[in-house]
């Protein structure tokens, strides 16, 4: 499948028919943002935008999509309007790889309505996607401190959409893919071991071995839990670690793939230390997850590289980050969408959001949002609690929302996947110790300017019952 | 991104190399199955049979696969070989669409097993989404009885992998998805409402309902929750539903999206009728899965059409299928992976797998597993347990995996999502009620011809330590 504007929800095209016939030339602001971290993070960190930017450019109807659409009986001057169609507007964003939080806008697109109706689906469900893997990614490589990650997760994502789990991945911090296409199109380091399979195909385990590390000596590891991970696999691995020595090269590790890794990754750290084959490192994979490394890191397992699947290419257990894209403004007039969840009204107007540095260039915990045409915040306040605000003009005071695209273009350069998850440990750096623990972590402060709390009091008003 | 023959993981073609240079002509059967139901369920609906066929019959490594390859340092004869690279095996395979269960091969692979395993990741990735989709989307169907579902998750989606649940949902027994890519590539119906954006775009509800229906009176539903449901949007509702009567069109629906579903549904029926708008259905959504939607049903909330979006989509909680690809054979020689848990051996052997039906045609609840060359498989043996046994010469022995494939070329004609979906509904009523209930629900048998027991336990005993 291609990635074409008709990637995308129908009632989009309906609505934009609508548009079209009423009030074509309408200007809208929407804010892309989430209500609660993923997994109970205590932050996320923002992917996906160079991936939008790039289709953006280029994002066209099709002609087996224009045949599609006269089918589904659409006039023929909303077909013509479609199939001359091209997205022309800006998009304001934080920068892809930023450590970001629930309830203020991420990124904010202004367009022509029917234009910013249109990419609607395609841009959250790319943002919500890889925002929720780079999250998770970058929880998995918070508990495995200085120990390599592999994404190897491919075989059980969502169909293709392992592609863009592997680039969010790296993002997030792992070090290298299985992921062959990934790792070709995003210049993602890729690397791999092998399959049971593989030495299934054998009448032994040891000549698998030995075949394999002749023809593959660079970067070599073995799996040795087929039959017997400390009877079998092991001996074996060493035998053929000696052989190697010989010709003048050195195995790079074994993988354990099954039974009690902790346990069995102290064994073989001593039996491979016994046989003076120190150097050799050790794989552990299977169902790991952010917890379960941090278990093992606790009971003290010697263990090298992770490579890490499902968990972290699916996004378990949340899944989906349940981004939403709200119209903030229409033809300058700021809107609001109530709900019987106050938590849950949007907040009106073209925004600005700050994040307050401290005298350290740490974040001190709080983003203030502001009307865009603000120029000075100098307190905040809580969205609902009337008792809390906060006075801003001891810190720094960072504009998050800059432009990315104008009239439909790139305007900043692109960035690659290295770059960005280069910038992130930068912004994680950044961010105090407590937000990043897995138990209840602090939580980030959101704040209104005084003048967006009381426009909004007002719409709120205005459409009550 | 398209697919490609790269679109795997990197051990498959580091493996692949050693073959090559190793044993080039070796011919493998992988079996593919999975361990357990997802979502606690009864069974699974075997889905992705079609998309997978389609690939293999064209995948190739691009030139851009092999640049990247080359800059990875494959040898270059090895190089050559992937240059030219086809699949030209066999595939012996359920119906797509069929009622399967763990532990018995649903899918066999028999090639040359460097194509077979450089197909494998391409080949679970689109098995495993797509059948842990369809049992989602089946489970959702059971519970909504003859309510329509909508499938609207592509926002939430994994990315592109949202192209292949809205296939997967339609096959499961969803009646309609929002993904105009999908609907149009493969001929499922395509519906669709309207955002909360669109009423907000306007500075009153009712004008924005006039403009809607008048432009869209055809399929029309109504969204009456972005200020108050019963105040506001079902009064404005009902107002534009009279003023279609006077131009002779018909409403056809109201959608809620938040508050309490079961209520309000009770409360807008009560209001429509009275109104004699008895004709005006009511459509839900907002978080809707197989277990709120049995809640409404068991509330009597009076829906008439259920839009599914999130859980569906990402197939929560679960997220993934773990479906596997497990060496059964090489070179004509059977094949084991033994594992601490002896649940998780493998079977060897190319084998056949008989459903059995009872004398109303109804599944008896028991497949058995024989090695393909059998002719007669009188009795069934439990896997591990040798108090229990089955005999099978009353029923219809039914073969479940028939060719599909043939030197690389497909040997079934092509079906369409439609008459896939049609199958998935004949075999479900074959299968007995007590296998599809959510507690608990009754475990489907799995058995092992005597010859496969015995050669089985045998090749234990050969690599046991």
């Amino acid at each position: 499948m291609n990635i074409t504007a008709a990637y995308t929800d129908l009632y989009q095209i309906t609505m934009a028919q609508v548009y079209f016939e009423t009030k074509p030339n309408g200007r809208a602001v929407f804010d892309y943002y989430f209500r609660h971290n993923p997994f109970k993070s205590g932050y996320s960190i923002f992917a996906g935008l160079e991936d939008v930017l790039t289709s953006l450019e280029t994002l066209k109807f099709s002609s087996s999509d224009m045949t599609y659409l006269k089918a589904k009986g659409f006039e023929s001057d909303f077909l013509d309007y479609l199939e001359n169609f091209s997205f022309k507007g800006s998009i304001y964003s934080c920068q892809e790889g930023d450590v970001v939080f629930p309830n203020r806008p991420i990124l904010q697109v202004e367009a022509n309505i029917i234009e910013a109706q249109i990419i609607e689906t395609f841009l959250l469900n790319i943002l919500n996607f890889q925002t929720l893997i780079a999250t998770k990614a970058s929880r998995i490589k918070y508990s495995a401190k200085d120990g390599v990650l592999l994404d190897m997760g491919l075989r059980r994502a969502h169909a293709t959409g392992g592609y863009y789990a592997s680039r969010a991945a790296a993002i997030g911090g792992f070090d290298s893919t299985s992921n062959v296409k990934a790792a070709e199109d995003y210049a993602i380091p890729s690397t791999g071991t092998m399959a049971h399979s593989f030495i299934q195909s054998y009448e032994d385990e040891l000549q698998a071995f030995r075949d394999f590390a002749k023809v593959r000596p660079d970067n070599c590891v073995l799996l040795i839990d087929t039959y017997n991970t400390l009877k079998s696999g092991l001996p074996h691995a060493i035998t053929v670690a000696k052989e190697m020595e010989e010709r003048g090269e050195r195995l790079l590790g074994v993988r354990l793939d099954s039974g009690d890794l902790a346990y069995l990754a102290k064994k073989t750290r001593q039996i491979l230390d016994d046989s003076n084959l120190g150097y050799v490192k050790i794989v552990v994979s299977n169902q790991l997850d952010e917890y379960v490394i941090k278990s093992l890191k606790e009971q003290g397992a010697p263990i090298d590289i992770f490579g890490v699947g499902t968990n972290l290419v699916t996004g378990k257990p949340d899944a989906a980050l349940a981004g939403v894209y709200k119209l903030a403004a229409f033809n300058d007039t700021p809107r609001i969408k109530l709900s019987e969840n106050i938590i849950k009204t949007s907040l009106p107007f073209k925004k600005q959001v700050y994040r307050m540095i401290d005298d350290n260039g740490m974040f001190y915990g709080a983003d203030a949002i502001a009307i865009h045409s603000e120029t000075k915040v100098s307190k905040m306040e809580h969205p609902f609690d009337i008792t809390k605000s906060l006075e801003l003009n001891r810190f720094k005071h960072e504009p998050l929302l800059n432009q990315v695209m104008k009239d439909g273009k790139r305007t900043i350069p692109v960035r690659t996947v290295a770059e960005i998850a280069e910038y992130s440990q930068l912004r994680l750096k950044q961010l105090p110790n407590e937000y990043k623990r897995f138990q209840n972590p602090h939580i980030y402060k959101i704040g209104l300017s005084s003048q967006l709390k009381k426009e909004r009091d007002a719409l709120i008003n205005l459409h009550k019952f």
